[in-house]
């Protein structure tokens, strides 16, 4: 292993555990359970789940390190300078349920990928980024949450923040709903235009400034009073989150097709889900206000 | 219109009726609510719901009529004689959630498509078919709902039984899970093999069959005692029906990506869902004899 890997390696396992550490912290009574998984062409991960906690009621917190012979069709048919090379991927992918409906969901994915093959210097990325998923919005969260974002990027140039943040605003979108998943956060993705120590540097900065950005807004909405119609509403609306995981995300769709562990892809699934047929917010309702003033195309900071 | 169109269409109106007349006879209590609806290109259609029921928990029954500029690239990749063709399509679509985990949700589908250019003989082609997706498995169950499959098909030929329902098997399947969805039923496509005649009477006699093969099941499974770990089972089970319906299903996928409605093709998503990570069914429970028994490749006439 290149010292580079080593370096990267070393950071996602600390983030994982960092991660773990604020949830549970949040949580209180339940904790994480470990699986430990080996990938057929090498490789493997370890998925984290705390599930049916008191304030967490389903959190996956996976960090994987996996070795293929060759990338996929999908990664090469865009760039034909990729194919025949084998590769590692490594990553942390994190998705957050609480239980609270006025407390969002979260999800954060840093991941670095490495392309080789003899006689041509590898070739190497990263991508990744964290989205925020209200059910009741708060403005406060949701400027915290993207000034966060913005504080991330912003020692890398002055317009990082505005290009991942609107790549992030295209990619977490439903175009059979017209609606985006959530408020949005960042996405980057084939990052190798700076030095290698420098995109580095921003995979780091947008893993910690993702525990800054949620940690404050799980702590104060965990305890939020609540009845059946604000709980119905977070089941009705995480539908659209399991429709834009299977219908559209990348990460979802190729893992399932590259024979990738299913438990562990699809432990970003909510835990209880609701269809309604046709339902539609009642007017000036606090459901219509998510519609209406957090699910829009906005400048947050 | 040409008289075997306005033929197709009186007898799916009429099927749509006669189901809908035989699952609020199962009900007993709610009805049946109808939304009329327009396709941006001509034509729409009408979808019929039953939602919250005593013994229904969501029953949608679409019919549709809709007609098309162009067939989409999908259709057309594999076969270039289809290409600069407008169409019409005209189906009904079927799914019933019934609240009782001990009662099987079931599917029926049958459509006919006809692709016409000027100076050219029209195009034509059935499809359809029913599956049956159980959540505790009763033998008996099984061996009518594939006796009736098997009816529907042997005025046809000796092998159209056959055939169809290994087509079944092979399309409700999810490779993420190595399972099939239910225990299959009746899968066909692209008929025009016979005369039209002769092909419209198959795919009335598998509407009709699917009403005499799904009515008596719903009918003595309805009032099955069950406490919460049954329904547990069946919210968990209804995962795999929305994995299947938005990762494989080409109705759902194609429907949403041309621009279909959205709320009469995700009305087969059922009502509550359930995911619960590495979810295993105890060793010699009811639970585990779905998978075992059920879930398997089998011939059940």
């Amino acid at each position: 292993m290149s010292p580079e890997t080593s370096k990267i390696k070393n950071y996602l396992q600390n983030l994982q555990d960092r991660i773990c550490t604020f949830v549970s912290e949040e949580e209180g009574q339940s904790s994480f359970s470990e699986d430990l998984w080996q990938h057929p062409e090498g490789g493997g991960g370890r998925t984290r789940l705390l599930a049916d906690g008191k304030h967490i009621e389903k959190a996956g917190v996976n960090f994987s390190h996996i070795f293929g012979q060759r990338l996929p069709s999908a990664a090469t048919l865009k760039r034909p300078d990729l194919t025949d090379r084998h590769f590692q991927a490594m990553g942390v992918s994190v998705v957050i349920h609480p239980r609270n409906p006025f407390a969002p969901t979260s999800h954060c994915n840093v991941r670095f990928i490495l392309a080789e093959k003899d006689d041509a210097p590898a070739l190497w990325w990263f991508g990744g980024g964290f989205d925020l998923t209200p059910y009741y919005g708060f403005q406060a969260d949701c400027q915290h949450w993207h000034t966060l974002a913005k504080a991330a990027c912003d020692p890398f140039g002055h317009d990082v923040y505005t290009r991942y943040k609107e790549w992030c605003d295209r990619y977490f979108y439903l175009p059979h709903r017209q609606e985006p998943r959530g408020i949005g956060g960042l996405f980057f993705d084939d990052l190798n235009e700076w030095d290698f120590e420098t995109c580095f540097a921003f995979m780091q900065s947008v893993g910690n400034h993702y525990i800054n950005a949620y940690h404050p807004i799980l702590a104060r909405r965990k305890q939020h009073p609540y009845g059946e119609r604000e709980r119905d509403f977070q089941c009705y609306r995480r539908g659209r989150y399991v429709e834009f995981n299977l219908l559209y995300d990348r990460g979802t769709l190729f893992g399932l097709q590259s024979g990738g562990r299913t438990e562990s892809i699809l432990v970003s699934l909510p835990p209880q889900v609701a269809w309604k047929y046709n339902w539609q917010p009642e007017k000036g309702s606090e459901e219509a206000k998510l519609y209406e003033e957090f699910l829009v195309k906005k400048d947050w900071v």
